[in-house]
């Protein structure tokens, strides 16, 4: 049954702007050719939004908009995504159609770094629904993972925030991340919740992010003694140069370190990679003093509150594994699904009854109500008055941008503040409390009759 | 901290050929740069293995070799990497050798679709020191998720094989796999597993998979009703077509899509994607016979197991999330490990003593002993004689490549005729038994050797 291909001419089978367009599930082509023969373009509107809060989450972080957004505008069908589909039985007159592929619609979204909570969308497509359709597959993959990743390096920051005195969070996890493109969105993603940096060299050219790293166990192990080791890359790096110091017994190793440097008049720092972390750190620190100890051993926020609490002592932690899988949590049920839809020339909200997974009808507006803290949500329909401050923003107007890609540092900055400004107790890393999200009257007043008039066919 | 940037020109943050050199942690090239300074570049073998299986495994399948072999063959540095690099002061000489990097060692695996156990090797690099570190972390990062991946859906599939009548799988996880290049990579994995093929055309058209998919909710909504929408479809599409049938209510979905159908002369299956899936699907059977019958909704093993133990009637299932996200085992401690050094012209064996972190040291052999059905295997070292077929095979040798890639579908039918031959309790759902692997004699003697002369250090 399955396919003789290992993969292109490059073997390694990258999505890269030529088949992009092929990155989606067969059924939104197979919708789109089936609109197209039955001359069926609506205008729709799609919300992206989660139902429930993973585990032990009291908030996401809202990520991954600029990805999705750069996918809205740039998507085309070159010749191979048209051959293929070609091949695969598609009309010629839908092919000439998907290779002229152009966004035409509105996008109104939570801007990156924006806590969100269950039924709120993190964003809204309304287009014809020939567009519209056809992004489900994408917004889903690039915005689910990095809300995913990006709150749980926030829980990380927490912990530290929590327990411990401003120390670094650099990711390590690219070799766990699930392929090149999780790594790369990963690193992103934590920056956004409170990373100072990653291990990631790709990334960090990609999005100006501080990369971190010197030297692992085999540099160690391939010189005669630890000694030599040491020497050996102090005679290259000079400065701000962490030494692995774990390989054999970790305060002996230290305490080397610590030799050498000195004959080298070196700036050096260690790093602890196994062992009973928090013991272990206040024995060395008596001999590294105030240099830096960096931990990197199977890192998540509870080992980093853990280890804080214990009086362990550190500079700064390389979560890996725990960040860029978000391990306790690796799946988040975001869905994409339409909410309105144009009959005889008007807009009207649509819903769908399938036992457990309903879904509120029509376009929303979410209102954040508090000013130093936030206090609830109310979420509503578009246009609706009422409290608080509206979230959703406008990303793009009749096909065109309308709001500037902030850089990567505001989007951190925005989420560090707006994430504080939550309820304590709905930050905390076990059992948060449960953020209030009001349904307005109009929306769940929309939402029973759109139900009956349903019920009633 | 964090950078300015929020992507490249296209905003995507892809990994292509011209930037793939730099998806490797800093401290990769940080060493390079260390062992060129120091003119240190001894052979060393690298072994990349597993110390534990996840929760309720009782083997993997090795799984993303050639993607891994794709990396080490074409793996270069152009411009846009070397340039990056000048700017974070790596030096010329070493940049102009890094520009001319080619693999020229040896690599031995176990080919994909090899049941593997912990501590066996799932590829050994055997190279100067400068190569072989250079590929930990992208050998990490695809050969650990490809396997995890291809394990799953092994489980799916010996959950048919246990209680069903060989139903289909298809992968449908692309939206929820954590970005693009996982969701290539699941889908392949998927089929190694035992997977039939894919709802990701991208997948289909790099592996040469089967693709599957027909409409979503969304198809439903944006007509008038029901009737309209499956007319409209079958107006276009006559043929093995599946319509999603539970959108207002499944049973009535049913009758009307047979209706439908009929007056179409159609051939038509149903899809059923919510609800309590076992007895509603034999009320969906009363309604449509052997018409086939695809069931989605949030489908894994166990639920897989469940709905045909309930005894529920389906000739397919699409796992998505659970598949593509290893939901319960999202992370692998696969690492890759220094055991063999070149000192005075010949290669000895290696190993740290890090707590908790023992790597047993030198080139391995894995012997699988068993005919009919697979005994125990022998972990030995590389060349011992002894019982059992040595499983790890030359793919690389002096820099050229000397296995040709298989086909996929090889792949998968090697992955079932094996696994298959694994003990019954040790493909146990839950709480499997543990296959025997032995240490051999000389290898623990080694070990308690190396690990001697450390400590007396």
């Amino acid at each position: 049954m399955v396919g003789t291909d290992t993969g292109n001419g490059e073997g390694f089978g990258y999505v890269t702007p030529e088949n992009l367009g092929l990155f989606t599930d067969l059924y939104e082509l197979t919708m789109l050719q089936g609109y197209h023969a039955a001359d069926h373009d609506p205008r729709a509107t799609f919300s992206l939004f989660f139902r429930r809060l993973p585990a032990d989450r009291g908030y996401l972080l809202a990520a991954g908009l600029e990805q999705a957004m750069a996918y809205v505008e740039d998507l085309s069908f070159g010749d191979r995504a048209i051959d293929y589909l070609r091949n695969r039985g598609f009309d010629e007159d839908f092919l000439a159609r998907l290779a002229e592929f152009e966004f035409t619609g509105t996008v109104r979204a939570l801007p990156e770094g924006t806590p969100v909570f269950p039924d709120e969308p993190l964003l809204e497509v309304t287009a014809p629904i020939f567009q519209a359709q056809l992004f489900e597959t994408v917004l889903l993959n690039q915005v689910g993972f990095q809300t995913l990743v990006a709150s749980k390096a926030a829980r990380m920051r927490e912990a530290v925030e929590r327990h411990g005195d401003d120390q670094s969070l650099v990711d390590f996890g690219a070799r766990r991340s699930h392929g090149t493109d999780a790594g790369m969105k990963a690193a992103r993603a934590a920056a956004i919740g409170g990373f100072d940096g990653t291990s990631l060299v790709a990334a960090g050219e990609e999005f100006s992010l501080p990369v971190y790293g010197t030297m692992a166990h085999s540099w160690i192990q391939s010189f005669e003694d630890e000694r030599e080791a040491f020497e050996a890359f102090l005679d290259r790096f000079h400065e701000d140069t962490i030494l692995l110091v774990d390989t054999y017994d970790t305060v002996e190793g230290a305490k080397l370190a610590m030799d050498v440097a000195e004959n080298y008049d070196a700036e050096v720092g260690v790093r602890l990679d196994s062992g009973d972390l928090a013991p272990l750190s206040k024995d060395v620190a008596e001999i590294v003093g105030d240099r830096p100890i960096f931990v990197s051993s199977s890192m998540d926020e509870h080992k980093i509150a853990d280890f804080l609490r214990d009086g362990g002592v550190a500079t700064g932690f390389g979560p890996g594994t725990a960040l860029t899988t978000s391990r306790d949590a690796p799946s988040l049920d975001l869905v994409y699904k339409l909410t309105e839809i144009e009959r005889d020339g008007e807009m009207r909200p649509s819903m769908k009854l399938s036992s457990g997974k309903v879904t509120y009808p029509g376009a929303k507006s979410v209102r954040r109500v508090g000013e130093d803290g936030y206090e609830r949500d109310i979420l509503g329909l578009r246009g609706e008055d009422g409290p608080g401050e509206e979230q959703l923003v406008p990303i793009f107007e009749d096909g065109e941008r309308v709001s500037d890609p902030p850089e990567l540092g505001a989007i951190a900055d925005r989420a560090g503040e707006r994430r504080r400004k939550l309820p304590d107790e709905c930050r905390a890393l076990r059992s948060p409390a449960t953020y209030p999200v009001e349904i307005s009257d109009d929306l769940r007043e929309l939402a029973d009759d759109v139900q009956a008039e349903l019920e009633a066919r």
